[in-house]
Order: structure tokens, then sequence, then C-alpha cells
């Protein structure tokens, strides 16, 4: 880490600095430049505050230089990650479709199309059951009963299953759920992290709407940091300017998290851009620029379930995906 | 709320969509213009997922005319809500400076800077006793016991307290807690949110990193359709590509929020700018657009905690900060 | 295109609006909603500042319906436009990759990298002449006599030539360059793009850093609009608040972008990223999801030349680079 | 400047880096790390470009610690710069507003505002002469003509002029013209500004739609290290996500820029916010947080313009806006 000074920087000043940084177990090496003076921060920094830091009076900027995650870091962990699911796998070359309706409407509807999808290709089926709206007067979705109809399609099928979790307190009924969901939202909810960092389970760990690259690691951190090393991350759609798609997608984040990271990183198109006639396109991107698996919404009932469901693929249109994108794992 | 059709959508598909919305209590109106048809829905469009609408493989673009907030809307209630706490308030005229630390870090830490900011005439006394952090690795505060602490100070000064929730598991520890913070992380926390709606605290509700006015106002309304009424809205910043500034504070978001809710808005230019020095111009400027409050981070000692609290200001310049936005409020 | 307007409107002040909205060609529909009047406004709105609409004391909100673009409007044009380039095309199933260093340095060097790149499979060849540089202190290209050496590389090597243009005065020298760029800090220079409407090249149009499909579209009407219809979009790369990357490369853009219109779309990883090492898998990604071709930098003296070109590939790295490229075009 | 290397540099790689920046002038200081090797670079770093170091494959990341902009550097020019403006004056501690119509009319029109606003306390009269239009189908604005237009108005009332430019080649109209506008879309077109380092004209330069503060300085570089130093820096606001407000106008920029530039600061609320009822409010909090001036629109003739110029204010609101943003200049 490197705290550059501003100009008029008093001896006094700067010695005090230095003792409080020792007193945190840090080393300032200080750098006189042409115009600024610099103090090099060896040791270990990560409990240096950076923003308290950057706050001071005396400090014109601060860079750190290590990242700040440790656990989730592949500089000290250069072996990819493989995630276990069953007879299945994540990451380290095991690449798998994560397939499933939005919202789990009833035990039909999620047993038929994980049927659909398994027979297409997909290993993992996701459906949500606590479902995070924007606004109240929307579909919370079945919640424990939707849990319930989930895993009796797990039961059925034999896959393994994906869902969302909006809090901790919600933990118990999670019990047979194999990959636990943190969505977007949730991404910073530290307590709910914290809490997941001490379960023996998978997460799924989806980039809020509006973090970065480096603060999806912290979260991942939080988590390893209690225990729980079983991480896939999932890149989804970052919050932009641009109104054409609903979020976009940050496709470059694949390879630039797979040179920072161990962890597995799955892409979900489906939400990404809101609209299903982009899954297609978008879903072979992020298998050619080497995503570890994909997570798409696929409904099944579109005559009566009209709105329902509607920015998903049918069971058709995902097979075809799913023939599309293991083209492309094939030319890799 | 209207919906653009594409170009080739058949007759039998518009029939089909016309069944659905009345299915849902909505009127559908068809306007044919020159290249393109649109249905205007009329009734009670609350209890229809514009983004499932918006992903029909019929739909091109879809258009929301009256806001989704309704409790919190100004339309339908156009008084200003006054939040009252002992005997200040916020709201309707009444502005008010939410004064303290960041951390409340002892007893005689939090009880002195309340004495000193209350001397000042701050009407409240903020302090973090849960803090939300980035990394695992930094201080997450002192947590139940930073809460007695500062009701210590509150008892000792009589000021009503601000401290921030993380879980709505802590919720009995705030029940000497005047104001309740939803912090940005939260803002869309659901599961918190609906808690918060059934509890009588006044919340202040902070707009997340990345979050937009509409969604700051959904949030309020998820806290308020649970019963809770009593929220004060703040504005933090929010995340742009500009680096010299830890966020961009919105200040435009202060009469726009005036015009669209009934709700007082507060800034928060402490953690928006992220350097003291930018506390007092972007205070000053918060009441002269007719902010209701501040909130405004003090630390009394920084001798000793060179680092904690340096991107507060010290309790001599949060009383020039407080002089000088009383002046600018007799301009209002 | 719809107005919405504010709910105490009198029904003078909609006479009025009528009026004028009349005079301006287009015939307003009104419309009472339960809490709010609609004003449809049908016939040629392209001539309607829907800016200044929305100003109005009276509006609320107004919503554009139909794309204000045409010329370039895929639903005006259904079919594919295809721009040729000596025996080469660029569009409706014809992909190219554009390849060349950043800037021109020398004779020898355009032509070295040009022998390379074609060797490879690039089918046209790219250098920058003329450079757009944030920093006046930064190189600022050979400007003409850069131009002298890529005509040569064009004549040795029978490759078309794209080289960007900063200004209509520098046009003559343009004469016998086959794409003239216009980069992403000119998109909206709309002087340039004025001019470039009337000359008789095709044009490669770069998406500004922060602007949407929208408007990189109304930016290819305005040169459609002199009659040039040569254009060959160009997906960059825009800015976010992320940081690992220069900048986030949309590659949504490139489906939706067919969507919208009929004009070809590449795609540039070597800018949206500015490292090297990503260059690659975002290659593959932008075909796997049906780029019309890509634009990739390329230097060739890595042992003289350690900072220029530092961003670009080695030729060896590009020979991967279209290798695997031609490979997912298979898949498609 | 800090350049870290990536883990696995060899020394020979170390000693070629070393040799390549002594080349440029730059000593380099190499420091070992617990993890990671740094290099600090001594002496004059203008000259090495940032993106190119970055781009390199030995190197993790590159951080400037001095800014790159020099003439325009607080630090090395601590006074104020006052650009005068006939018997007017903007800058260390002068304030001025500049208020006139979005677009000249007509001389009557322009007349008119001028005298208005001239008797409501503007020091300085704006008019679009040339306007940079998103579509090619919106008014372009009278051109040479609405610049004979504003001239006349100058000669009518004595204020100074300020009027936009699109290209270096109407540089010659603009004889007469007090300060050169270059907006937001032209920000970035360096062929223009450096032509404009040229002319004794004072240049209001508009911060782009998305570019940093930093960029927004090296702009005023371009035309400083040409020798022209009346530069008038403007905020206009900027491109976010949130969408009720047409930008997000960064208040927080006044102070900022202040600390890192001599140069002065004004805002424009109008384009900011796109939205008349908005400008009061934003222009009292511009004046509250130290700007050197406001940039408004006023519009004249509101029965008969019904959409030209309704985001503008009318005389009579601008009148308020004055008098309200006096007062608030008399608190600073």
């Amino acid at each position: 880490m490197f705290a550059v000074l501003k100009q008029d920087v008093s001896q006094e000043q700067l010695d005090h600095l230095s003792m409080w940084l020792r007193s945190r177990g840090v080393e300032p090496h200080v750098f006189h430049g042409v115009y600024q003076t610099v103090v090099g921060l060896v040791g270990d920094t990560s409990n240096i505050d950076i923003d308290l830091l950057r706050g001071l009076d005396i400090i014109d900027s601060v860079t750190r230089i290590s990242e700040p995650f440790k656990s989730a870091n592949r500089k000290f962990h250069p072996d990819d990650t493989v995630v276990k699911l069953g007879d299945r796998a994540i990451g380290g070359g095991n690449f798998e479709i994560i397939a499933g309706p939005c919202s789990v409407e009833s035990e039909q509807q999620i047993v038929d199309i994980a049927k659909a999808v398994k027979a297409s290709g997909a290993g993992l089926l996701r459906g949500g059951a606590f479902k995070p709206r924007t606004s109240p007067y929307d579909f919370q979705g079945l919640r424990a009963e939707g849990l319930e109809f989930l895993l009796e399609a797990k039961q059925v099928t034999g896959m393994p299953i994906v869902t969302e979790i909006m809090s901790a307190s919600h933990l118990e009924l999670f019990e047979d759920v194999d990959v636990i969901q943190v969505g977007a939202r949730n991404m910073q909810n530290f307590e709910l992290l914290k809490e997941l960092g001490h379960c023996n389970k998978a997460i799924l760990l989806k980039r809020g709407l509006a973090n970065t690259m480096k603060e999806l690691l912290m979260s991942a951190e939080y988590i390893m940091s209690g225990g729980n090393e079983n991480i896939i991350l999932c890149e989804r759609g970052i919050r932009t300017y641009e109104t054409y798609t609903r979020n976009t997608l940050d496709l470059s984040a694949v390879p630039m998290l797979h040179e920072l990271t161990h962890l597995p990183v799955v892409v979900d198109p489906s939400h990404a851009t809101g609209l299903s006639r982009l899954v297609l396109p978008m879903a072979m991107a992020a298998a050619a620029c080497g995503a570890d698996g994909l997570m798409i919404e696929v409904h099944n009932d579109p005559k009566h379930a009209l709105c329902d469901g509607a920015q998903s693929l049918t069971p058709e249109q995902f097979d075809e995906v799913a023939r599309k994108v293991a083209k492309v794992r094939e030319v890799l």
C-alpha cells in the first residue's frame, strides 16, 4: 500500500503517521519524489482501513497494491477450485448449465421443467422460492412451499438444486438444498454472508448491480473467512446508463476473475439482458470466453403463463442453447 | 402503463394479451399509430409485473406512467410527513443535523462527542455500533456493547439517537433506539425492510450506491406497506466513474424527491465525498437546495484516533458547519 | 410518442398543447387514465424535440415509441447492409478481422505488420496516424506522414486500410483511405459527421465512451442523412465504475444492434479491456455472439518497442486469435 | 508514478524496464514488498504513457501520483485565475451569472432577453447559434445569422457574450464573441482544443457527459499548452443510471476542482437537470458550495414559444433565481 502525502506535511506529522502505522504492524518506507513524498507500507496491510487512511488531512491519495482478498486470491491458491455437486462439478474445466424457472409455481411445473432441462443436458436445477422484488406489491414467491416443490423435483430427477436465500433466519429450510444462491441485492448483506461461512453448502454468489469485481471477491472472502470455500461466482450484468438491455453483461469479468481468483465463474445471461431473444447469443459468448457454467431461465407453459416466465426460454429454445453452447465448448 | 407491440403481432396474439390483462383487473385500450400499435393499460397496474410484460415476445417496450409507489407518493398524500423525535422533528419545514462518530468506540468517546455536537446545535446523535464493512478483516463495530454506550449518551444529553441495523435478528437490541438506520448496502434487503414495517420506530433509509430514486421510494414503500410511515430518506452519494470523490453526491435528488414524495430527505455529505474538507461546502449546498436535515460524521480525539474518524470533522470544524448551515437556512 | 400530463392541467392548457402539436404536423390523441391524462402523438414525430416537450410545465414525462433513427432502422430496411471493401466485405454474413498497430511508427513497421496479419487471415489493415490522446503531452501520431506509410502498406499487401480522422479539415488527406474511422471521442462531433455524410467512403463509427446504442444510431443517422450509407458500427467498451478493465465491453450490444439496425457491427476488444491478455477470450466471445468483424491491435517489435504497442498482441498471438475465432465462426 | 510488477518478473526483465525508463528521463526506484515488487518513477513522468506502461506483460498495475496536468494545476499556480470580460470578471471571488436562451431565434428575441436578464443582474449573455443536437432532424441553430443577432444584443446592452463553437473552421465568425464555449460533446475534440489554444479569447469548457474531473483538466491543459490561459470550467451534469433527472449534477466537483486547479468553475443547472423547476434549488446549491458563476437558460415568450425554451426559466423566474442566489452569496 502507498500513501501519497500532501505537499505541506511537517516532519512531526510524518513521524506521527509512522508511529501509528507501526502500532498496526506495518513498516513505513518514506520516499521523497520531486514534488511529493510517498510512504510505502510494508507488512500485513489488510488491517489498515484504506478509507480512513485516505481521509486523513495529511494524505493526498492512497493506493492498495496487494489485493485485500486472500483466501479467494489466485496468487496464494493457484489451483482452480472445483465445486462438487453430487456427480456434477463446476470449475477446473468442469462446465455445467443451471436451468429452471424464475419462480417455482407448482410441483407439476417444477418437475416438468426439471425433466425437460435435464433431457437437454442441464446439470443443475434452479427455481426461485424466495423472490427479491423491487416492489412490495409484486409476487414474493411460494417461499417454504416452493422449496418443498423444488426438493420434490430433485428427488424425481436426481438433479442438484440451486435456490436463493434472502435471510439467514431461513437457513434451516435450506438443509437439503445443494447450492444456496446469494442474489445481487444481497451481495453485501454481510450478516448473511457471515452465516453462510459457517454452513457446509456450496454458495452461488451473484455480483451486485453496481459492484466491482474486487467487492465481489471481498464478499466471497466473507464466506471463506468463516470456513466455507465452496463458492461459485456469478456475473449477471451491471448497471450502466444503457437502457435497451436491462443491465450490461460484463463478460470481460469472466477471464479477469479467472486471473484474480481460483473460484469458478458462471454467467447468467437471462437476468443480465432481460430479453429472452438475447440469451442464445450471450450464452454462446459466455462459453466462448471461458465461463465455467451458465444459469438460464426456462419456463414450460407459455400458453397459460403468458407473462410469468416471459423472459425465459421455452424448453425447446433451451435445448437449442444447450446444443450450441456445447459446440462452442468443443472449440475451447 | 403503455405497452408498445412489435410490428408483426397478429390479432389473435393481441386478443390473448387483452384477455390476460383483463384477468389481472386492467382494461386494455388499443391504439394504432402509423408504424406501431400501442396498448394503454387502465386500472390498477400495480399488480402487473413490468419486467415480465417487457419480456414478452410480442412486446417492443413498456412504459409505466403512474409511479409504482403509492404510500410514499406525494400525488396521493400532498402534505409533508413530519417525523417527530422527542422534542425534535424532521420534515415539513423542520430541519435537524444528525451528528456523531462513524463508530462508537467507548462510552467516554460517544458521550463527549454527543455533548460537543449538541452544544453546536445538532439535534440528533449518530454512531455506528454494527458496521457494514467491505472487508471481513476490517473493524466490524462494537455491536451490542456499542448500542449500550450510545444509549448512555442519549441518557446524558437527552438527544434522540440514530444507528444502523444490519439484520432483523438484532431488532430487539434496538428497542430504545429512536431512529433505525438502513444502510446503502441493505436498501434492497427486502426481508429486513418488511420487518421494519412492523416496528414502530422512525427509519432512516439510505439510498443504495447504485439505486434510482424510484427504487429508493419502492424500498420506503416496503416499510410503509407494513404500517410504519415514519421514514426519513437519505441521499449519500451514488456510484459513478468519477474517482476524485468516493461517490457522487446527487443533490438534485433533494428537490426531485420532494416533488415525488412527502417523506423528508436528509443528506450525508461525509460518506458521499469521503473527504472531510468537502463536508462544509456540500453541507451548505444541501441546505441551500432544501434538504430537511444533514447527517455529518464528527470525531473528537484527533490526536489518539489518528485514523478512526479521519474522514470526520473535529467538533470545532463541525461547529463552523452548523453555524454556516444555519445562515444558509435563513436565506430560504 | 406519448406525453403524460401533470394532474392539474386545465382544458385550456391542453387545447393550447394540441394546437401547437398540430402546427407541427402531429395529431394528438387524448386519453384519460385513472389518475393521469396521456396525449398520444400520431404522425411524423421526428420533428418534435423530445427534450423540449419534456421540459414543459404541464408535462410529467414523455416517451418516444418509434425510434428516432430512420435510415439506420431495421424496421424500414430489413436487409443487412453489406459494406464492400475491395474484394472483402463486412456485414450480411461476411466477417473480417481488422488488425494492425495502435500507431503507425515507420514504413517498415507498418509494412511488416501488414504482411504478418494478412498471413494470419486479417482482411483489413488498421493503424493510427492521427491519435486522439487525453494528454497534450502524449504522442499525437505521425499524422500526414503516418497516412503515407499506411498507404504504402496498402500498396504492398493489397489490404484495404482503416484509419482515424480527427477533423474534417484533414479530409483531403484521406482520399486513398478505404475506411475512415470516427473515434469514440468524436462520435458526437456532429460537424465532422455531417462532412462524412458527403464523402463516398466507408465509415467505421465507434460508440462513444458513455453513449447509448440509440445515440450511436443517431450519429450513424447524421452520416446517412447526408447520403453516405456505408457505415460499420463498432462496440469498443463503455465507461462504468469497474476499474480492473479499462472499459466494460458491452457484447450484448452486438445482438441488440443487429435487431435495431441493418448496419454491420464489429467489436474492438483491445481498447475495451486495455489488457492484451483479455483480447483472445473477448474476441472469441464477440465472434460467438454474432459480431460481423473484429478490430485488434497488433504490434511487431516487442524487443525494441517495450512500451509502444504493449497493449497489443504480437503477430504470433494474433495468429492464435485468428485461428480460434475462425473455429468459433464455424459453430455459428 | 508507481508500477507494481507481477510476481514472476525476472531480474533481466526488471533491468530492461529500468533501462527503458531511464531512456525517457525517469529514474526507477525499486522497492521489494512482502509479496510484490514496486518501481517508483522519479522525474518528469508526464512523458510516460500510463496506458502503455499498464499494458506491459510484466506490470500488474500503475498509479500516477502527480497529476498529469501542469498549467492547470493549483500546486504549481496557487493563485486563482481571474478571467476578465469587459468590466466583469469570473474567478478569484468574482461571481457572474451567464443567462440567455438555449437558441438564438431572432434579433428581437435575443435583444429582449438580454435586456431582461441584465436588469435582473446577469453579467453575461448566452445564446446558441451553432447547436449540437443528437438528431440530424432537430433544429441545428441559426448558425452565422444567430451570431449576428447575438452581437447586436451585445451592442445594445453592453453585455459580453458566450456562445458555442462546434468546429475550428467556424473560428473566424467568433471574432467579436467574448467567451467561446466548448460543449460537453466536444470536450475531447482535441483538434478543436488545440486551435482554441492559439486564439486570445476566453474559453468556457464544459465537462463531458462521462468525463472525469481529471480529463476535464487535461482538456483545459490542451488549450493552455497552446498559450491561452483564459479558461472557465463548467460543471453541467454527468451521465449516470438515474433517469428522473436528465443528468446528475456533480456539485462536489466545484470544491474538488477548486482544490485541484486555479481555474474558475461555473455551474449549469439548466442542462444538468433538464427541468426548469429544479433550476432554482440547484442554482442556490451551486452558489452555496462556492461556484464562481452560473449559466442559466432564460426564454422570453412563453405564449408563442410553447416548446422552444421550455426547459428555460421565464425572465420573472430568472429574476427570483438571481435574487436568491445573491442572498446565498452574502452568507459565504
